[in-house]
């Protein structure tokens, strides 16, 4: 990997070669201006190459538009005096993310071990001597292979059976699930064993094609869940499916979504999609009931009942799922808003099989949390609401192309540089966007500990607007929307909210157990947010505790994980059960100093700042050299 | 029940309000002349009443007919002179059938424990304390009801959980079948289990709608199978299920007419249809294959190999009957010739945990005979053909009005007394009219032990017809067709070698299992068949062992009993897997002395007639008052 080393500040960072320098210059804290968000339009992130060799947009004045630019070697990059450098930024640490859980751990190890299993076996053919009939005939030969003391089989498939059986001389693959018979194939097919893993999130699906013989993915792909256009969130959704057929639209969506994601991946890989014999999914309690047309609405009324936690086995083709006698398995839940995600996302991890204390975040719309260790398990859903999702915020948006998604403001202009998804012109602010800017604002001063302007600031991006004080993040004229793109102090306000939920929801569910946040080991954040959170920033708001750096971890999609383990792997599945068993559901707002929590967490980055000791002591450095 | 004498033979018989006078005195064994087959058409059955009460039609003549005669008290009847009495019939026991084995046993005692069951349940409501979610729920429930480990539901019923369980307050109604789910009532509906036994004959099909919380019947119908349009005899209809869509078509021809049998037995009562929960079905295999669409083919190509022996529980829904999440049973068969509807009868019988020695003997187009005890079972099938039912005799036909049931044939004069199914003109014979004819014609010597008539005799109704030697047993005036009703010498040819089956078929499967005839404790006749059979007239001609006439008995439909047992009794349909497990099948062909029993049987009654020795004696008796 290209080593690329930037002057003045005489830093050194490894550079993949799809990074674009700005990128880097980012990632290593170096202010570089760019406020078209890496678009390539602005050109004022001009930088020289001062050495090695480089690919890129080149500028007529002279250097290269960094967010063009690519290392082809290792490469020195002087970054020009118009960009000032932003010093104080040096002084933290270059990893700014959390350690990969995946390259440190992989997932966790469970024997390879299928839940669905393909069987080959040559019957004797029938004879006067012998002249047992065709099922009980599979099912001698299936005891003797695998020991199976019965076998469960359907009416469609005891139809198809005596052909089957002939059409390869009583040669046959059995396709099973434990002792029920799901298909039966002429000849050897035992090679052939392909399922899917499948995330059903509330905003994204996720789907894997697995070949479970080889243990390993052969394609993957996602896309918006299609419910998205009935409701953002699973609130509305909820809400939703109360109206006429509201439930069955959005089970349908789910379903043609998943068929058509599935057809998508085989296609990849030239499979006939009715190969399929297992499906294996993940979801929230919510997106669980959707996907199998159960009805929602007390899931959301007290005292918040699901209709199942644990789910049976459902034919794929009842679904609507293609795969010859297929199967579909869901993750189990816990309670109405710790679902079968987070159960899987778990099981992914093995925290529940080992020693060190562990808390286990996905921030979304709900802020699920587990605490525990293989000796027990806690969890509880914190009301953060959507706000991490861009939610309530008014320039908000999810992390889609042309949202910023990195924010640097510079402490010396207050100017900000912006990085957007896709480097195009900007369009809103996601939520990794929202953390880095609300980080920023604090740590330069210009909001104070309650998240409000500081009115003494004279600076033309920070006015009052329409909606109250307000920070000009894009002017109308670089961004794509062609309005400014503000932060209002209501946004940030709704932040506070949200990361004080979060925050109070650790501190209640520790005491719940009998712990205190500095006793936790490990922190692993689920789900794609969590690899893009700027560690330091997430803490230094407040929504992170604040422990040593080494002790995180991102995941990314450990719910989808965790379904692809439970295809590989029985151990797995059970280790579901088992998981979702051995987990005690918090309601924390019936947690006496809940409320109490939660307000002391409506400050930055909380009102016992001795809570956060490094926050504190860069509060203390930046006030000093200030 | 009225007593009625006859004189001048002075025999008393007791004799139900609904039998006639013509019909008792032929139980009797006393001839009464009735060419018209009772149908009150010739008037040539005159008897006079001496004493008591009855009521009929009277002759202007004086007297009645006596086939519209009806005891209304005890009576006093004389035959006059012109319908001579035969006096030697006045040896035979009075008693010419086997004994009741329902009057003397009943079907099999088995606990009360209905297949499926309805269980009860006030479930806690939800609340914040314990919001479980519904199905974990109501499995506690279920488990501190019934101890049930663990509960299958399927996807559907899931879906309809919450609201059921809402309506009435968590007051629920579990209907189960075993550790599944079938159903969900909201209130209390235990009181409500009802069930439906059927019996699907070849040619006929018989249901009973059971009321199994009570254990009883609370209607019964039947009808013709409607897929003797598509062939009478089970080979015939393989056949046509190897045409297109054969097999489809007798599928739902037997569905149909189920669906409509249940339909009609539930409107009786007033039922609604979709109450029904459990069907208990019993049917020989080719009929299990037909009413599953299982190919048929391979059980009459060799080596006769069934799809499967033993049946899944199958939901009634995807069959295609009522009953909401009502499941269907299939008894076991055991081959492809031995049924279900044997197997059924076997358990009805009790005969498989009892220690006498007994043979179970069902005679139709396949005559299935079963010997064993509570140590063994040994079943085969003989290929008896359908000539007991009729089939392959001339003026055959099957046991419906204006069929021929019993015949007496006047030693003196030769000339035939008839009796006809609904005393309607007659139209042919049905089975139990062809052994009665075949033993009358035989005891009075018109056909000598080959069974060929007796050139000597010159008689009017003895003839050379187109078809060979005859017996004219109804004059083409008297019959309802307008022609001549005959016994031909090919017809017996057909009968003497169906009888030789059935006797070879019992000598071979005791010999296979090391017994003699003589062993046999008791003999069980299974269906409508056995109980209409003369005793005595079907031990002269050899069709049934000449054993101790008290060893006999009849059951009537014991398949429909077992059914019925099945649903009753949790106990019942285990023994039913048990006795089709402990079945061993004998292919009699493949046996080396069957063809020598064989042909032995092709004799009136035998041809080692000390296997007969009341038949013998019977003969001498006859030979010296002659």
């Amino acid at each position: 990997m290209p080593r690329v080393v930037f002057l003045p500040a005489n830093v050194t960072v490894e550079v993949p070669e799809e990074e674009t320098i700005l990128r880097a210059a980012m990632r290593a804290g170096l202010h570089i201006n760019a406020s078209c968000g890496g678009a390539g339009v602005c050109g004022k992130c001009r930088v020289f190459v001062e050495e090695g060799s480089v690919e890129g947009e080149a500028l007529p004045e002279g250097g290269y538009k960094a967010c063009t630019l690519h290392p082809k070697s290792d490469v020195v990059i002087r970054i020009p005096v118009e960009s000032e450098v932003d010093r104080r930024a040096l002084l933290r640490p270059l990893r700014r993310a959390a350690a990969s859980w995946l390259e440190a751990r992989g997932p966790h190890a469970f024997p390879h071990d299928p839940l669905v299993e393909k069987v080959f076996l040559e019957l004797e053919p029938p004879s006067l001597e012998n002249n047992l009939a065709d099922l009980p005939r599979l099912e001698m030969a299936l005891q003797a292979a695998k020991g199976l003391e019965k076998l469960n089989v359907d009416w469609k498939l005891l139809k198809s059976l005596p052909h089957i059986l002939r059409e390869k001389g009583f040669r046959v693959t059995a396709g099973l699930l434990e002792d029920r018979l799901l298909r039966i194939e002429a000849g050897d097919t035992s090679e052939r064993l392909l399922g899917m893993a499948i995330d059903v999130g509330t905003t994204t699906v996720c789907v894997e094609l697995l070949d479970l013989r080889q243990n390993r993915v052969l394609a993957e792909t996602s896309d918006y869940n299609p419910q998205i256009s009935y409701g953002e969130d699973v609130i509305s959704r909820i809400e939703f499916a109360r109206r006429g057929d509201g439930l069955q639209i959005l089970h349908e969506k789910i379903v043609d979504c998943l068929r058509r994601l599935t057809r998508e991946v085989c296609d990849k890989q030239g499979i006939d999609p009715e190969e399929i014999l297992l499906y294996s999914v993940a979801g929230n309690t919510v997106m669980s009931h959707f996907l199998l047309e159960l009805e929602p609405r007390f899931l959301r009324e007290t005292p918040y009942v699901p209709v199942t936690t644990k789910f049976p086995f459902i034919p794929a083709e009842e679904l609507g799922l293609p795969g010859k006698g297929a199967v579909v398995h869901l993750a189990p839940c816990v309670a109405s808003y710790v679902g079968g995600d987070i159960t899987s996302g778990v099981v992914a991890t093995g925290l529940a099989r080992e020693e060190p204390l562990t808390l286990f975040i996905d921030i979304g719309t709900n802020g699920e949390i587990v605490v525990g260790n293989k000796d027990f398990l806690a969890c509880a859903a914190c009301s953060a609401g959507p706000a991490f999702e861009g939610g309530g915020i008014k320039h908000g948006m999810r992390a889609t192309t042309g949202a910023i998604e990195a924010v640097h403001i510079d402490p010396h202009t207050l100017e900000p540089m912006i990085i957007t998804i896709g480097n195009k012109k900007p369009k809103g602010i996601c939520g990794s966007g929202i953390i880095s800017l609300l980080a920023n604002l604090f740590i330069e001063g210009i909001i104070d500990q309650s998240g409000k302007y500081r009115r003494d600031i004279e600076h033309p991006r920070l006015r009052e607007g329409r909606d109250g004080w307000e920070y000009v993040l894009v002017w109308a004229k670089d961004s794509a929307t062609g309005e400014d793109i503000v932060f209002t102090e209501a946004d940030i306000d709704n932040l506070i909210r949200a990361k004080g939920a979060m925050f109070s929801g650790y501190q209640t569910l520790l005491e719940s157990v009998g712990l205190e946040i500095g006793a936790l080991e490990r922190v692993i954040l689920a789900g794609n947010f969590g690899s893009f959170l700027d560690l330091e920033q997430a803490i230094i708001i407040g929504l992170l505790p604040d422990l040593p750096r080494e002790r995180f971890y991102f995941i990314g999609n450990s719910s989808l994980m965790g379904a692809r383990l439970a295809a590989g792997s029985k151990e797995a599945q059970k280790e579901m059960e088992r998981v979702a068993g051995m987990m005690t559901h918090f309601e924390l707002s019936a947690h006496p100093r809940y409320m109490d929590y939660y307000v002391s967490a409506l400050f930055l980055p909380h009102t016992e700042i001795d809570l956060f000791p490094s926050v504190k002591k860069l509060l203390e450095e930046h006030a000093a050299s200030s």
